[in-house]
């Protein structure tokens, strides 16, 4: 029995007749394949990735598992249509806070055609990714006493400041939608923390020269009700989607993705550093 | 007594009735002001370096010294004209190996106009900035039996592969032409070597938001006569050089330059790792 997916916060989404990724109740995750060769692209992305000898199993626990692909209706009835068959990522989980996060300053691959750089450089401009290094793709916030999940218009989201990035990463580990951070500590630190699985991840993006991760995003997620008792696991977890423009590495470290990699690490280390100061002063030298 | 620099391998020079910088006998080098508001703001960027608490001690050896601006006749003897002061970087040696590496995929500051950011971007992509996070701006090697110095012409460097670049970084630290590495552990290695000075440099760029350094350079030095003699210091050295487009980090770290560095210090640790392997074969998985 196919439905659509409760805990979507980017990308297209099957609400209202529309095409979007569907969920089954066994666990899986059936994602329509992109148009033009992204699809395919995805595709072969993960047949690649899943067979590589090169990627260490410790790296493969921070990407989606991966069932092939099989045609099904599509969400938006318009017929058959192959799909890319993933896990569900959110499966085990009630209440979700998830955050999706495209890293790297620039998301276009260097082989793409000048009309397809143009718009995502403007698009780049436009959002935080050229100045941060990232941009928030869509985010919801699972806020206990009040009314259920805050999730904020997509477009609003990704063109935020150094500051108020800061700011929705500290409300992110916050009991409220006020900033006191109270699971800043349990959620972004310890050796099972967010924190801990982003330098695992940079470790292996400073040494590999196989793939370089376009318009790729990080997913943080955890459950805050679990996080709020003690000696429950709220499952914070990174996980890195969409792979339709991942390219060949030629040799070279994924630069790109490395250095908004970096930057996230370094909001997220502030706030385990500094829980109680959401001042965020940004100090103009110029 | 103002002389043309013997070691120059990249920017404008003197040669040939040309504007370019000066040094002179007691270790000074006279650089031009830009035009535009370049040269100005290459002034401010120095004061505001050597003035700023938040910039560790040690992190200040890899930049050149400052000894402020000083109005003298040009080169080209176009009359009196505004000159940075700094360090004369070759001074104390004789026949230096020098590189000149512009760091970062992106040259352009964000808020710079868009005519300005088409020319650099187009630069940027014909180049090996967008592909390798970095690229060769000149060079000169000593060739000790052979002819002194080989230079190659500098336009011929900036478009290299991964494979050709990381042939020259071979031949950088080779006793000739061919790619024998003989000097790669005592270049490249050890706790004085270059990629220890490249990592220091790194740790610094993980965590500082106070500037953003684009279209800059690492310059890397040593020299060969005295690394083939034990015993004896050869000078390897990195300096920061080239602050007319430095920015206003805005609060966060600079992850344009950062991606760069971790490519090219990937580049020099695979080379001190397989100093024997200069193979570089590069595996396609599309």
């Amino acid at each position: 029995m196919l439905k659509i997916p409760e805990h979507q916060v980017a990308g297209h989404q099957a609400q209202g007749g529309k095409l979007g990724p569907l969920v089954d109740d066994s666990g899986l995750f059936y994602k329509p394949l992109q148009g033009g060769d992204r699809g395919s692209h995805e595709v072969a992305f993960y047949t690649s990735f899943y067979s590589n000898p090169k990627i260490p199993p410790h790296i493969r626990r921070f990407f989606p598992k991966f069932h092939g692909a099989q045609v099904l209706e599509a969400s938006d009835g318009s017929g058959l249509l192959s799909h890319l068959v993933l896990e569900d990522l959110t499966l085990t989980k009630s209440n979700p806070s998830i955050m999706d996060i495209k890293i790297g300053s620039r998301t276009w691959p260097p082989h793409e055609s000048s009309e397809y750089i143009e718009k995502c450089l403007k698009k780049d401009r436009e959002t935080s990714s050229i100045s941060l290094g990232f941009r928030l793709s869509g985010l919801q916030m699972y806020v206990p006493k009040e009314t259920g999940f805050w999730k904020p218009e997509r477009k609003s989201v990704q063109s935020l400041s150094a500051s108020e990035v800061g700011l929705v990463l500290r409300k992110f580990v916050s009991s409220n939608t006020s900033s006191d951070c109270s699971f800043a500590q349990a959620v972004y630190g310890g050796p099972y923390g967010i924190l801990s699985q982003l330098l695992e991840l940079k470790a292996w993006f400073e040494d590999q020269t196989v793939y370089h991760f376009y318009s790729c995003s990080i997913l943080m997620m955890y459950e805050k009700e679990l996080a709020s008792q003690e000696n429950s696991s709220h499952g914070a977890t990174i996980k890195m989607i969409d792979f339709a423009h991942v390219a060949d590495a030629g040799g070279v470290i994924d630069h790109n993705f490395l250095g908004g990699l970096c930057s996230l690490i370094k909001f997220v280390s502030d706030i385990i550093a500094t829980p109680n100061d959401p001042t965020n002063v940004v100090e103009r030298i110029f």
